[in-house]
């Protein structure tokens, strides 16, 4: 039976609400984490129907998963060892139904087992549009990866393929732009799974520290493509204030990806990723493309402004990412 | 000059929203805390404009100190120490002007200029409605306040008095409700004040700690009025398994609040007080009332079902707050 939030009322969507973080904060308005012994990361990412996500193409479940990945995204790109938990608030219209709250928290779940981490507690209410706002906490690892740390002499590596979930957007919207003969049906699946239920780079981050040569410090430059990987490659540039160098026969599509000018749009600058982008040393950069399959060398950073140019001609990439929060 | 959030674009947006995180995150998507020795609390709150507040009461330097308040007030109301800093989730629709987004900020800082910690980072989004999700973690103190301590026998005692919020919201909405000829200046200026700047009870946490019992364990249920009196005990019989008797000669008014059961009604579910509402045994209640000028014992706890009930009739008290959030 089908309940809106408004009949079921503020404090049995508490009660029920509580079943899912049997871990945190319960009665009370506040979490105690009780196993820090470490520095801690917080993270906060806030998701809007609409901006972030759309019934069409986002059951609840995914709504759920896919906050959690974006979270973790920003906690692995920035080097965390053990995801300790996260904290919800949650805001929908009062004719939401109950449904896709639980929903929503159980994709949360869902990912949190597959990751790592409790939810420690949150906060509910009403408002005109349905919004999640996540609080992410870590302990962090030996690599405190961060922007500011590329140099010039680097490698730029992605840790996977770019576009998948930008496609897969656009098949579950029957957007014609998606129509090519060139898409296989394994690429299509492939596609809207990378949308609906994308990872966090978590595994990339791992297979990183453990390939660092011994004789090399824990410094490397990284970002988390959420944004797109030209967007990623241009936050590494500002902070780190390098000129990146992108090889255009290297940018890292899937294997079958269709050719032509749109899908290769799509690619660089489609967003949703949540694969890592790294500046490292070259002989770091070797290392890992060994042990991370999907992983690839898309260029180097060099001493100059903080743009992004290409290595054949030295034309400046300008192009914007479709991905915009305002 | 004004500029709506479209017209200057996210990425200036961020830029100008770095200067408000000078200790936290700044380039990247998540802020490491240094100073970790113990075991932190964690809380999270979504306030949502025309549920939370409305522009025509609540200025947006107002809205960003009273989101620290209600945040803080939580962390106090389980015993926080010390306030180690907060993530901000913005959201607002992109016609919305830089001067709210500047407002909200200035009024975070000034809060937590006041009451400790710093801006550690957090996400900004469009959206049809403006909203704040805040995380505010802490380290706890020695005593962590529940709302499931509270045994029979206990005295009820709260922070200060109660109804002033809803009182300084009635008149800023010139509600006629308001209009008294009992009201005098100086309560109104007390009560628009305590509307627009309301403060945590983290003075009366500390009055409270200072004057336990020597003999007595670290035990007390607690909770803050946020949603009222009325709902903060509650709270407290709910989940501590008790019932409250309340004296109806000491509901905590302000000294000179008119007489008449809507005035009665606003004091006991007026809501956003932020007080403390505790239960405590009474040796540990009596010193508190010495140290802290405001507090007040109001009732007891007893054996029985988790009701509330009036001490002269043992009518049970059933009026709900004014406050919905759904």
């Amino acid at each position: 039976m089908s309940e809106s939030l408004a009949e079921i009322g503020e404090e049995e969507i508490i009660n029920r609400l509580k079943r899912f973080m049997p871990f945190g904060q319960s009665d009370d308005d506040t979490a105690l984490l009780n196993t820090f012994k470490k520095n801690v990361l917080v993270n906060t990412d806030v998701l809007v129907e609409g901006t972030h996500f759309s019934k069409n193409t986002t059951s609840p479940q995914d709504i759920g998963w896919r906050a959690i990945t974006a979270n973790l995204s920003d906690l692995a790109s920035n080097g965390v060892d053990q995801v300790l938990g996260i904290t919800v608030g949650l805001v929908a219209p009062p004719q939401t139904q109950w449904e896709w709250v639980e929903g929503v928290y159980n994709g949360i779940w869902e990912a949190l087992e597959r990751f790592g981490g409790n939810v420690l507690g949150g906060d509910c209410s009403s408002g005109q549009q349905k919004l999640l706002a996540i609080t992410a906490i870590g302990t962090p690892g030996p690599l405190r990866l961060q922007r500011s740390q590329a140099i010039p002499g680097d490698w730029l590596v992605t840790s996977g393929p770019h576009g998948l979930s930008r496609l897969g957007l656009a098949l579950l919207n029957s957007d014609p732009l998606a129509n090519s003969d060139q898409l296989s049906k394994a690429l299509k699946s492939k596609a809207i799974l990378a949308h609906q239920r994308p990872m966090p780079p978590l595994k990339a981050l791992r297979a990183l520290e453990s390939c660092k040569p011994t004789l090399l410090p824990w410094r490397a430059g990284g970002t988390d493509s959420s944004d797109g990987l030209i967007q990623a490659v241009k936050n590494l540039c500002r902070s780190s204030g390098c000129q990146a160098v992108l090889d255009p026969k290297k940018i890292p599509k899937n294997d079958d990806w269709p050719l032509g000018s749109h899908w290769d749009n799509w690619c660089i600058n489609g967003g949703e990723d949540f694969e890592l982008v790294l500046s490292l040393p070259s002989m770091w950069a070797k290392n890992l493309i060994k042990v991370l399959p999907n992983s690839k060398a898309i260029g180097y950073m060099e001493n100059g402004p903080p743009n992004i140019i290409w290595g054949d001609s030295r034309d400046p990439i300008t192009e914007c990412s479709d991905f915009k929060h305002f």
